[in-house]
């Protein structure tokens, strides 16, 4: 038996279980294990996994028959760890000439071959998840747990997820079709009919800084799927992720027999940035990207001539809050949702829209949940997390000098990282008559804006998201006819909208398989996670006829 | 019973056959019949058809409640006819303004309905065929067995066929999901989710002067199944097809309790052009086209912050003929390629690609091909049909300025319509190291062009795909090992391609439920009718979850 056909049946049972969970939107316990247990991962992983990480610091990232023309690397650990890593840099054309030739072979494999060797790297990433968690960590700047969970064992499901739904579409077209059309008394007219999904191209993958791995996996893995060569260009600050994502690929595809270029890395550097000149490439015909929303307008209005792009831009994601009996509950549950990660989530909430009369009660019960989070350092280290870039730390205390500051708590002091760049979230009082929550404030930025009634938070909600863009969107009420009304205008707005929220359950969460991350119906992405339009872009059929023997 | 669910009842199974096959991809025996033919229309259906359309012309076209705020019509009949037909002008401000306000009753419509009053549309389109077919002739020049099959028959069998594909699609999401995740001891976490799958906005179809219905009703039909409101603007040179399109579906619309302003005809003229204002509205969410590539193009760069556009543009369609045996056959058969609708098909080959040797020999073989089709007048007018713009005679005659003539019949003399404006094909002498054959000559002119060697031919051919764009291919050999080389190339370049025609099926043809027309791979077009992505981009899916009780 070929190795990918060995690969394609070994893990055949989740590709199904993915595919049918993704149909129905339910839950799905995927292979990818989010828990950092060694009961899962085996003795010792957590440590393993670590100096592996620890093993790559201050050297060349090695890439066994990557194409190397010079070298970049300017990663710096927002924990403040040295990290001295240097990836091979090579210009666009020259990524694009080897990806283009590598591809023939990968594009003839069968849609069971392509699945098998995904499927295979996604298995073994998985078990260096406790490496990959390090290697985000200390990019992004999560705290390692979330770093554990999104940046491996979920980014994996999303992964999984493209590469169903993918397999989904392309087993569903038909091979061959005789086509007969009965001509009365004559004798029918019969054509022999041959389909082939083919792959539109070179695919260029264009990755952030913050979540470096879930934001391109949904892409790198539906591009493979579909047949169509990968060039991964990570954010300055936060190679290691992709760059052990494109190892990963190049091996399995290597011994799988492909051309390992099929999957190529565009390191890259402020001195040698090189999004635009791969956006400059006419022989790349599909691109992923996620970052500010100027650059990814004009990638879009680069699409044309079969070029098909898909962005996540800015957005201004908000809640409103109603009278509700369970303030508690409610300002816990959002406290968290501000705190995770310092607010640095595409899907964090930034504007919290309250009726006037609600202001304060609910301003001291997101005092009372921020300490429930924050007030332990070591417990606070963990959910914020560090901040990825300076200009994220800048932006806060532009933001603190514009307006009243209801909460800004002092930063906790990293247990193991001292020099950590941290920060506490910072809630400033919003004025809907203004324009300050009128743009994004990418980081732990919020504003509580009073409103007159529930209604106008409702409207300045929905301008908010038509005019800026939006992922998510929180409702807290308990009066059912306004959530409904409020789920329809988030509906008509694209902002994916959780409510009433409790709990462990986050605004912030997208789960695999089952939540839309995204529907380019407003300006914060011209694209979703995953659906059926993000993996039928990226193959094209070609067909054949004659007539039939 | 509602009025839609009684429609869609009594379509149903003309959906689900026409979802099935065009999943299976072969043939498809449509509700639509393609036999001008009183057994099937009823007795005197042709001359109620004709009095039918008689009675449109030198009125003002009646389209009850649509807003006029003044009127256009330019129309002329290539055969002369005198129309004089005056339809409703509008600002595309007003346009958009108005539907965008009809849309919220037919999105909050469930599928069946929507389906139910779009397939009842189509029938009652279908039983009127004879009237379409004479205002299609009419416009576009298209001889009337053709202007009753291309457009009326296959035209509402390409429109069926994008409703069932958008059925399918949005059937299949679903409506709700309890999402479960086990918590080890602890109980799960349960979320209720609630998918919609919602339309992106207005739509803006411009449709062509050769094929008004065929090029448009897939985007019109697959637009309003997903939910959209459409403003059909016709090219000025064809409205009245697609005038009595709108009039149809604004009726049933009507009927089943809708807003009709849902859909709208922005019909204009050279001094009051709409395509560009339409374009300008930012509420215009998808645009469909075919035309000329620098406006494709030029709205295809328009396509930013969640905008959908379709084109299909200039293409440079080849045929690579190799020895072969039966050359009278093959010659035959592409002279009626080349002769039906004198060119003006999308579908058309103009380049065809010879090795020198046959050169000759193919040239006999196509004169006799020529004067079997068109040696008879009337015959030849029925073939050729009328030229719709005076500009394709004028590029024909510039054409036959360059090169040299190897085949330039005179033109028939029309045995009804003495004035119209004919043109037999002219076949020039091709140079395969000029530059001549490297654009689109739309209309009755292609090159006979020798070259050394079949590879020789397939190379120019992948280069004219590569560079120009094209959808449709055809190759004529004996050699199977070359017929599988020529496949592969045309795939490559997204062309679809026939392979040693005979008969009465050509090139040309592109039959729905099962031809792919158009691949986006090429710079013909950047989308297929009728792929998964051509539905999936109409609409979006929005999400709401909270925790279940």
């Amino acid at each position: 038996m070929t190795t990918t056909k060995q690969w394609f049946e070994r893990h055949a049972a989740d590709l199904q279980d993915a595919l049918a969970h993704w149909k129905a939107r339910d839950f799905y316990g995927s292979p990818y294990a989010e828990i950092p247990s060694e009961k899962i991962f085996g003795e010792g992983a957590a440590a393993k996994g670590r100096e592996r990480f620890e093993a790559l610091l201050q050297n060349a990232f090695d890439l066994p028959g990557h194409p190397q023309a010079g070298e970049v690397g300017s990663e710096q650990s927002p924990y403040s760890l040295d990290l001295g890593i240097r990836y091979p840099h090579n210009d666009a054309g020259a990524l694009v000439n080897l990806c283009q030739r590598a591809m023939r072979p990968w594009r003839d494999a069968d849609i069971d071959a392509r699945a098998g060797v995904l499927t295979e790297t996604l298995q073994r990433l998985a078990r260096d998840s406790f490496c990959m968690a390090n290697a985000v960590m200390h990019t992004s700047g999560q705290g390692f747990m979330m770093a554990f969970q999104a940046g491996a064992s979920h980014a994996l499901q999303r992964a999984l997820e493209s590469v169903a739904a993918g397999y989904g579409q392309l087993r569903d077209i038909p091979a061959e079709a005789v086509w007969e059309k009965p001509q009365g008394k004559k004798p029918p007219l019969r054509l022999q009919k041959r389909f082939r999904a083919l792959p539109r191209g070179v695919a260029a993958v264009i990755g952030c800084s913050t979540f470096p791995t879930w934001n391109s996996y949904p892409a790198i893995f539906a591009n493979l799927m579909c047949g169509n060569g990968v060039i991964v260009k990570p954010h300055p600050g936060a190679v290691l992720p992709l760059a052990l994502t494109v190892r990963a690929l190049r091996e399995t595809l290597a011994e799988a027999g492909m051309d390992a270029n099929l999957v190529l890395l565009a390191a890259d550097d402020e001195k040698k940035p090189l999004a635009k000149d791969l956006a400059g490439q006419s022989a790349v015909k599909l691109i992923d990207y996620t970052g500010n929303t100027k650059f990814g307008d004009w990638l879009e209005a680069s699409a044309t001539s079969g070029r098909r792009v898909f962005t996540e831009k800015a957005g201004v994601n908000c809640v409103v809050i109603d009278d509700i009996a369970e303030t508690e509950k409610a300002a816990a549950n959002l406290a968290l949702s501000l705190s995770l990660y310092s607010g640095q989530m595409c899907t964090t909430p930034q504007n919290l829209f309250i009726t006037k009369t609600k202001h304060d009660d609910f301003l001291a019960a997101l005092e009372a949940g921020f300490e429930r989070w924050l007030g332990d350092d070591a417990q606070a280290s963990e959910i914020l997390g560090a901040i990825q870039s300076s200009a994220t730390m800048e932006r806060r205390n532009e933001a603190a000098k514009k307006a009243k500051a209801l909460i800004d708590r002092a930063p906790p002091k990293h247990p193991a990282y001292p020099k950590a760049r941290i920060a506490s979230p910072l809630l400033l009082q919003g004025d809907a008559a203004g324009d300050l929550h009128r743009r994004e404030w990418f980081g732990p930025v919020s504003f509580l804006i009073p409103v007159d009634d529930k209604h106008a938070a409702l409207q300045e909600m929905r301008r908010c998201f038509a005019d800026f863009g939006a992922l998510t969107a929180g409702v807290y009420s308990d009066d059912e006819d306004f959530l409904a009304e409020a789920e329809n205008a988030c509906a008509e707005t694209g902002a994916h909208v959780a409510l009433n929220l409790r709990g462990a359950t986050l605004i912030n969460h997208s789960a695999a398989f089952s939540d839309p991350h995204g529907s380019g119906a407003n300006p914060a992405a011209n694209a979703c996670i995953t659906d059926a339009a993000f993996v039928a872009l990226r193959y094209y059929i070609a067909q054949s006829r004659r007539l039939a023997t």
